[in-house]
């Protein structure tokens, strides 16, 4: 891959990055319909995902691309991409290697559900996280 | 509804509201699963949401509450609250009163794809924004 051609792809320019170059990004399991997480991408990061075909993401709290599955192995190969009508979010359709995309062992992310008043985890742990990252 | 009891909720405390105050929101079809649109609420409008079932976002733009539909008559109805592992990101499922999330008429507010390096939109207008706003 050459990432110096990919990165100045006019796409990526139609993007509305937000003050810290980054957007917003969802995936959903392309089968299931399911959301499965959320997080943000930079421009490399898209450049990459688009380029190989599995999500590369930009971790905040780590400040570095993290390619999705590089330790559990949980990969999302990436079926489609959309972007919203401002430019500024993006859509995943993804498959997710090991039906996993939660690194608390969970299919979703969103697990918790609001229910009189407490957030209340309603999915079940498919894999031990010691199982994953041990 | 008495805002003040509901703003003070615990549930609303295990919220990671980021710097600005405010939380990313997905909205999902919940007959479909087809993710409408993407948004940000403050801790008074996922109040109002969570009291009234229908949802209220922040506008970033507009600096205000702005209840999905006051325009357009395009209300969601707030079937199913979710939070994220992170506790940082909330998914609604929702009822998407006259099928039509997006300002530009579509269904959806993602209805651009990317196809041989151009977002390309593929989805219909159901009904012209002049018609909705005008």
């Amino acid at each position: 891959m050459n990432t110096s051609v990919v990165s100045s792809s006019p796409w990526l320019g139609d993007i509305q990055w937000n003050s810290e170059g980054l957007v917003p990004v969802i995936a959903q399991d392309a089968t299931s319909g399911r959301v499965l997480m959320f997080a943000w991408m930079n421009r490399e990061a898209l450049a990459q995902t688009a380029a190989s075909g599995e999500a590369v993401y930009w971790s905040r709290s780590r400040r570095r691309l993290w390619r999705k599955g590089e330790s559990s192995g949980h990969v999302q190969r990436v079926r489609e991409l959309r972007l919203d009508c401002d430019g500024d979010v993006l859509l995943l359709q993804i498959e997710q290697l090991g039906g996993i995309a939660c690194h608390t062992g969970r299919e979703s992310c969103f697990y918790s559900v609001l229910r009189e008043g407490q957030w209340v985890p309603v999915d079940p742990v498919l894999k031990d996280p010691e199982d994953i990252y041990g």
